[in-house]
């Protein structure tokens, strides 16, 4: 969780009364108008096409059929697990994949991702054996029904008093840490079968309910505040921005808090729970940063090259309780360094989702997640960096031995995240899967990405910390010299012959573990205590997990 | 060392025969025209006027005294221990300090640097009392001769076999890892002492014999051998590279080796065993890179924000044993990003001294010492790195199983290093020192630096690994956003109390360790074995030291 910790007495003052009770995620909520929903708005969510996928079908399956009968998106999502029976929806279709799933040849995990929800995503991430025609046959045999398609009955749901009523509906794939404000995971095990993440699966950070914007009525200003600036403000509507030269940056967006959970192994922080899926990768098109603030009569080339301090301030259309919008800024520099900074208006080639920022979002690419504002309302240049609490006080990597208690004697060591560090993670196997050696070697992957848009120059991957091989890489293209989408990797991992040798009879505990090294030789440190704080921040030791490697017995 | 390592047969028959034999610093050098005539030169060095500061005695003090004896720098030289007394230069007085330096008031260890040499590089660091005309009356009580400051008997003792006879003379405080070629660091207990290390003291990391060069006939070619490139070859004398605009640029270099010794500690690794004298801090004015290449026709902003990758290669005036010179290169992008990038013919506003490239050397800030070359005789825009062993087999990191029984494998994963990691340590006590604490506290001293143009955030210092004290920092100023010089820390560390209990009756070791955090949040890992590769190169593991806490008996 990222939004206000406990603060202070005086500067909750300062922030103004009642936002010190603003807990976290974890917690419950303090103001009166949340209640406890989420079941509802979850089940409400999980067979609902996903807004960003209204059509992916492939064209003649999964259409209406006449002779079955009507579910809704909740009857399907009431179909979750064996013992209920396994359905899932895909176009106008209802399947039930009880049977099926047990014997999947892509393993009963991952179709399980979709159980009680829509296959959609899953099919974009296997293309290769789903999209063929046998497959599609095949899945017409398991049909048992058509999906209500009329959204009506989840508006008729929604509860005027609470604030996150009009949240839109989410994949069940989705792993949730917060239902309010909605926090969830991209699944682990899919993570790092596609470069791109698909929308449904694309991890939720968000701090405040989702604004509900019509895109007919979407203004963003553009202005100028520095002492002695000259330039009014430009008001821009979706249409205009769309007049600019449109470009498309395949980018890696992270939560700052990503992998916290290996903080709290060290010691207990603050904020969600993270684990190692708050981070996904999406192509992102939209006008550049740099062109719409010349458009304002801002001269950008001082700002990227000169000696000054400039921020370029972003300020959302998410309120919070007090009403103030979720805000942050980056160096104009920085903002502004190769014309990557985009103002996108598509994801993956669709309208940007809401969830994602509709109808407009800010992408930084190579900065930590917190500063690519959604549903942005305002840019502006500024002299000092963004006033909001996500900026000033929050996002800050403090000392280790900084606690809430002592906050102030840690400020003074403390700035505003920008650029993030080299990060990598397992995805495949899961923790405490029971592996299936083939030659002495166990097959995983996983991802490896750094900010400020430097590469990956090696993922190193070992069972026993000693010996480590080398992984695959399935790296991205640069932009202008840069790196800014996320390395994946494979490998095949001996496993040591001590533990070979000890499986001879019971099933022997093995870890695994994966480092990378960045392309400026930057490292990760080996252990979460390293660069333990409180907020459990940028935690990006080497990830390790727990297998079971089975005895010879069986 | 990073002079060429034994190659693979197939390898060294590429790059010549005889060069596999061109063995490491320490083994002895296989050429026939060496001979271990190092204790000469280095007597005759000893206390020669450094050649950068010829007149640096304050005016009025240290000149010569017709009732005094005359002494020749290998006479000051050969006292340089108490039980020798211990001599000094200062000007041109000799001096006898072996009373005094048993009761210095900044420590005995610090005076005796300078034993058997020239005070003037030291004076330089400790303006304070030094420059105060009670020091040099105090000073001049102590004299007992003349220094003679004729050159003839240096140059009376050149061996003309010896292709290291005409390397200049140095400073006896430099710690020698190497006579030949040249290889010293910077004493480590003054290397904190001040933002910009004196020229005697900056680390000297050589590869090959110091080219002799007339800056009358000095001449630097720069061209562009880019397929399709059409500009012809520049010729530029130094004065011609005077006439363009003149900058200064504080940078840090340091060698790509710097800590190997912190490597060897964990399994051996080939090169010369540096400690943490590799590394120095100046002044660098000079012709901006990109003024000259623009100057030569080429369309630098067209490299400097390109999506090509060319390179900017440098070549040195200094031959190995077949003749060819030190070569490296710098992506394009890199050399160029902000002008940083110098042709440096002053340092610390002193004309460029022969050990560090008289009359020209590269300067790229940011990027690790291999790759600015001294000497430089050819600049050149190429479509591909430079084909030198230097920049295409050595300063490369391999990973951590490769050996140099199998290169090839591990070749795959390695680039050129271009901008180094973060990197810190302690100066300041020495290891080994027995400790005076005060108040409970140890105070202590060193150096951070990252490259890349990254600042430093944070610097932690601890005694037992977990309570960290934030360090006070001297950082630079910042060039165009970007940092390039070290930044100098000293902290008050406390010492924890069980170790105070323990040293109640007897002495009791204590260890200090730092770490840094630069401001992209990047860290150091905290062992060497982390980072281990068989060249030693980029080690930055937290650094520590021993130390002795005296029991309350003593």
């Amino acid at each position: 969780w990222e939004g206000r910790w406990a603060l202070g007495a005086a500067a909750a003052a300062a922030v103004g009364a009642g936002l010190a009770a603003w807990a976290s995620g974890h917690a419950p909520l303090a103001f009166d108008a949340l209640r406890a929903r989420g079941a509802v708005l979850r089940a409400d969510a999980g067979a609902a096409p996903c807004d960003a996928h209204p059509a992916s079908a492939a064209p003649g399956y999964a259409s209406r059929r006449e002779d079955l009968p009507e579910y809704t998106a909740a009857d399907v999502s009431t179909h979750s697990e064996p013992k209920s029976g396994v359905w899932v929806s895909y176009g106008q279709g209802v399947y039930d994949i009880t049977e099926f799933a047990k014997g999947h040849p892509g393993g009963s995990e991952k179709i399980m991702l979709a159980a009680g929800g829509a296959l959609e995503p899953f099919w974009a991430l296997f293309a290769e054996p789903h999209g063929k025609l046998a497959t599609l046959q095949l899945l017409e045999t398991l049909r048992i029904g058509n999906l209500r398609q009329d959204a009506a009955a989840a508006a008729a749901i929604a509860d005027i008093d609470d604030p996150y009523a009009e949240d839109p509906p989410r994949h069940p794939a989705l792993v949730v840490q917060s239902p309010k404000p909605f926090n969830a995971e991209s699944p682990a095990a899919t993570l790092a079968d596609a470069r791109i993440t698909p929308i449904p699966l694309f991890f939720i950070r968000h701090h405040m309910p989702v604004p509900l914007v019509d895109e007919k009525d979407y203004v963003l200003s553009v202005g100028d505040t520095r002492a002695g600036a000259s330039s009014g403000t430009l008001e821009l509507s979706l249409d205009d921005l769309k007049k600019f030269p449109k470009v498309e940056v395949e980018a890696t967006m992270q939560c700052t808090g990503n992998r916290r959970s290996s903080a709290n192994e060290v010691k207990p922080t603050k904020g969600i729970n993270w684990g190692v899926g708050a981070i996904s990768n999406a192509v992102w098109g939209g006008a550049r940063l740099r062109d719409v603030l010349e458009a304002a009569g801002i001269d950008v080339e001082a700002l990227a090259t000169g000696e000054g301090e400039a921020h370029v301030r972003f300020e959302g259309m998410d309120l919070d309780p007090s009403g103030d919008p979720y805000g942050s800024s980056v160096p104009a520099r920085r903002a502004l360094r190769d014309g990557s900074a985009v103002l996108a208006y598509e994801m993956n080639g669709e309208p940007m989702p809401r969830d994602h920022g509709a109808p407009v979002r800010v992408i930084v690419p190579g900065v930590t997640g917190a500063r690519s504002v959604k549903w942005v309302a305002s840019l502006e240049v500024a002299d000092e960096e963004s006033e909001s609490f996500w900026q000033r006080q929050d996002y800050k990597i403090y000392p280790p031995n900084t606690s809430f208690d002592n906050l102030a004697q840690g400020a003074k060591h403390a700035i505003p995240i920008q650029d993030t560090p080299l990060q990598s993670a397992i995805t495949s196997p899961v923790p405490g899967a029971t592996v299936s050696p083939r030659d002495g070697e166990v097959a995983c992957a996983g991802y490896a990405f750094a900010g400020g848009g430097r590469g990956i120059l090696r993922v190193d991957v070992s069972f026993d910390g000693e010996n480590w091989t080398q992984a695959e890489l399935d790296r991205p293209q640069k932009s202008a010299g840069r790196t800014y989408a996320w390395t994946l990797w494979k490998a095949s991992v001996p496993i040591p012959e001590s533990a070979q040798r000890a499986a001879g009879g019971e099933a022997t505990p093995l870890r695994l573990r994966v480092r990378a090294l960045d392309d400026e030789h930057n490292t990760q440190p080996s252990t979460a205590a390293d660069v333990w704080n409180m907020r459990g921040l940028l935690t990006n030791s080497w990830h390790s997990i727990d297998l079971v490697l089975p005895g010879k017995g069986g």
